[in-house]
Formats: structure tokens, C-alpha cells, sequence
């Protein structure tokens, strides 16, 4: 019988990918993070039987995590990221060349080294400026001394060991970890999920009580439920919809040629909420 | 066993949905027609294996499919849909007051009888302004003799009855068929899947070379492949993008207010093309 790897969501609908192998299963403290060889997508990372990545389609993700708030900030130069262990959003963020240090805090070696040994295309991890510390993120947070530029959340589903990462708590310690043009990202799963996975409102209002500036913005990801993804952006003081941010992202065209997703006219339209996406992050 | 319903492109990548029963099933003289109670959709239409529409997610479709259109034209009055069978679109448009007549050329009278029995709150047949006919649209379109303001392509996949719904001829006689601030619209398939099903390039390449003004958008459609869908809109002197154009959308409050996918926003913000996109409909 040909194996294929199911993801169900919203009851009984769900994602079918054709696959040719299992490359990689390991059960680690935390999950269970398999890697499979498809069909037609590439390889395939998957955490306790959702997906992570594609080979394929992981640029989507990873470039609309990274840029839209690497490019609000100014001059973004520490970086952290929290999660992020298959370590394309570290590739991406390394892309600007203000950077000098990038922490990726993942609190599993275990998808660190799936990615190395599947993913070679995703992770930057011999660059210089990366340093991987395997903690747990919150922790991590929670006792920062000297603040970042950019905080990118890059959790996996709010069940399981990433669940605090959608809790306003981990915002609050977020804010206080962040510079005075301090901004920060984090994934907020897909609007379609919402009521099976409540994410979109929770962060949302969260960083809207917290920060002077709070939006979401929407990606598209074949590979994710129902394949339109949310993300909230914050900051104390930037707005990424500010026409200064919009003429650093099209003057950057040497970062822009390497990119197949995000550009100018992508930054900005990405703000654009459908009115049914607009009702879920309402205040009541 | 519990019933489920699959549809595969991209090789074996597809979509699975919850299935409580079978509603209706007819092999009509061109395609076979089905219509099935979902767990989580509402009821869900098939067609030759591939998901039309369900109660819970054609509003982004029928939305998209026509009110990009019907704001770039200045007061559409005559409409005419091809395909469009089970009334969303035609529901849509008849949502402007400026509109004196709509034709909806529809080949497939099956479409239309199960929309009827299944789907109450999609076709809006009752409505006086509008004028179902059961013949093929390339003939209707070759024959026209007074212009439409606004024509809308609302067929389905390029394989088999909806097929030359996406050949340059075809697109010919429609820019003959069209008045002099006449507005096309046309849905073109997934970015994902052009190297499946080509649609996008094939249908784009068509209008730019026939209308002055030719573009792309896109919108998140959960229940078709990949999520990603693509539309293209041509016009003879009016621009989706002009000022005047978002001004008459913002300035549309009542119609509006009955929607739940398209604002001024989101039609703006649905031109921004990823850059995977801009290269799939970039001349050679």
C-alpha cells in the first residue's frame, strides 16, 4: 500500500502528502520529530505528526517570519530567535547585513539535528554570527540582560512544549527583553483553525495591550492547515507599514534577488485582513 | 468506515474532508455532479472529483471572483457569467445597485438544479435581474451582438467541459464582446499546482497580449489545492488599482457590509504577487 503522511485539523479535514520514505524518527524529551521523503514536496519534517517543513515550501514561511520585521527595524544588529530549530528563519535573518548576532534558543537538539542531516538547504549553521543555545525559551526570556533589536517567535502548534509561547505572560517578558526600536514576530497559526486552536486572538491581544503598535499579517503555505498562516508583528516604536520601511525593503534589492516569496509590494499587501480574519482579532 | 473525501494534485498531495453522507450524485451529459454533507464544511460540491464549493468557504471565491471586477468598472450594468453554476457569483454582482441584467451562461444544468436543492444560500435564482441560460459559453461569447460591461469567468478546472475556457481565442471573443470601459475577470488555478494544470501563464500571457491593462491577484481558498488561488483581471481603459477605483470600494459601506473576505484593503493588497508568482507569469 503507498504510504502517505496525513495531518487532520477542523474535525476530519486535513493534508495528504505522498511519500516515498521515512528518513528519520526520534521520540525526543519533548516530541516526536520524524523526517520523510515525498513525493513531490521534497523532504518533510513533522513534531508529533504536524508539519514543520517542506523542502519545497518552508522559503514561505521562513522569509515572511524573518523580513517584515527585520526590515521595520532599522538597523536590527542582536537578534534572537526562539524556536526556530530547523533554522531557515536564522538563514533568513543573517541575510541583512547590520546583523552581528543571532541567538536561536531551541529547546530540542533533536530538530537541530534532523534539519542537518535533511535539510541541508534550510539551516546557515556554520555562520559565524549564529549561536545555538538549547534551553527552554521562556526561561531564556525571562532572565535576558542585554536587549535585542528583534525577538522571532518560531514555535511549533500551541499544544505540546510550545504552548507557553502563545501565553501574554512570555509577551511581557518579550517587551522588557527588547530595545527601544525593539519589534518582534511570532506565528499565529492559521485564521481558518482559530476555533480549534485559539492563537490568532490570544497573541493578538496580547501584544495590543503590551506594545504601542500591534498588527497581524497573513502568508500563504501549501503545506500548513487549510494553507493561509497568520503572524503578528510589534514593536515600540516602528510601524511596518511606515513609508521609510517600505523604501529600505525596495532599496534592498541584492537581499530582495535571493528571496521567491517576500518583496515590497508583498510587505505591505500582506496587512491586508479579510473582514472574517479582521472578526476573529476584534476586541469585544 | 468513516467516509472521507480525497482529492489529489501535485502527484499524491491532496486534501481529505470529513464526510457525514452522500447527497447527490448524477453523471450528467457532461461531468458527474455530487454534492456531500461534510463534518466541518457545510455541504461540500464536487464535480468530476474536484471541489467546487462548500457552504463554509465560497465566500472567498465568489467574493473575489467578482467584486475586483465589478468596483474597476465605473457602473457595470450588463453582467455575464460563464459557468458560475451555482449562483456565488451571480449573488455576488447582483450586490450592485448599478446592475440592470445579468446572464449567466451556464453548460451544465446539473450544476445549477443540486446548487438549487443544496446550497439555498448561494444562488440568489430568484432574483428578477437575472437570466440563467444551458449552452456552451464559448459559442454564447462568439455570438454576442450587445457588449457586457463586465464579463466573468467562473468555470472550472481546465480539464474536460471547462477546458477552453482558457485558450487566447476564447479570450478574443470576450474583449469583442466587451464595452468600452469593459472589466474580465477570470479564475486561473493555484501557483501550486501550474506545472499540474498550466492555467495561470497560459490565461495571463492571453489578456496581456489582448487588453491594454492585464493583471493577477490572489486569495486563500481553503478547500482548493494548495490554498493559493489565482485570478487574472483584464480591462480596455480601467485599472484595478486606480485611486478613483479604491475610492468607489471604500466608499461602497452597505454592499460592504454583507461580505466577509473583500474590503478596500484586501483588494489592493491581493495584487501583491509573491515573487514564485511573478515568475510563473513573467514574459520569456
Amino acid at each position: 500500500m503507498p504510504l502517505t503522511y496525513n495531518e487532520y485539523y477542523n474535525e476530519r479535514t486535513g493534508l495528504t502528502v505522498g511519500l516515498k520514505k521515512l528518513l528519520f524518527s526520534k521520540q525526543s524529551e519533548y516530541q516526536l520529530v520524524e523526517v520523510f521523503e515525498t513525493d513531490s514536496w521534497g523532504n518533510l519534517m513533522t513534531i508529533d505528526g504536524m508539519v514543520m517543513l517542506s523542502e519545497k515550501d518552508e522559503f514561505v514561511y521562513h522569509e515572511m517570519l524573518s523580513h517584515v520585521a527585520m526590515f521595520t527595524h532599522p538597523e536590527p544588529k542582536r537578534i534572537l530567535i526562539i524556536g526556530g530549530g530547523d533554522g531557515g528563519t536564522a538563514r533568513e535573518v543573517l541575510k541583512h547585513d547590520s546583523v552581528e548576532q543571532v541567538d536561536m534558543v531551541e529547546i530540542d537538539k533533536t530538530v537541530v539535528e534532523a534539519s542537518k542531516l535533511y535539510f541541508p538547504g534550510v539551516g546557515d549553521f556554520e555562520n559565524p554570527k549564529l549561536n545555538v543555545l538549547y534551553e527552554d525559551g521562556i526561561t531564556f526570556v525571562k532572565n535576558i540582560k542585554v536587549p535585542y533589536d528583534v525577538i522571532i517567535i518560531d514555535g511549533s502548534d500551541p499544544v505540546g512544549p510550545a504552548e507557553g509561547l502563545f501565553e501574554k505572560d512570555f509577551y511581557q517578558f518579550c517587551y522588557n527583553a527588547l530595545s527601544e526600536n525593539g519589534v518582534l514576530t511570532s506565528q499565529t497559526e492559521s485564521p481558518w483553525v482559530e476555533s480549534y486552536y485559539p492563537s490568532m486572538k490570544k497573541v493578538f491581544h496580547a501584544l495590543n495591550d503590551l506594545f504601542p503598535i500591534s498588527k497581524m499579517y497573513l502568508s500563504y503555505i501549501p503545506l500548513y492547515p487549510a494553507g493561509m498562516w497568520s503572524m503578528a508583528i510589534a514593536s515600540k516604536k516602528k510601524n511596518p507599514l511606515d513609508d521609510k520601511v517600505i523604501d529600505r525593503v525596495a532599496g534592498s534589492k541584492n537581499l530582495l534577488q535571493s528571496l521567491e516569496y517576500y518583496n515590497p509590494d508583498v510587505h505591505s499587501g500582506a496587512f491586508a485582513l479579510p473582514n472574517f480574519v479582521r472578526k476573529i482579532i476584534d476586541k469585544e
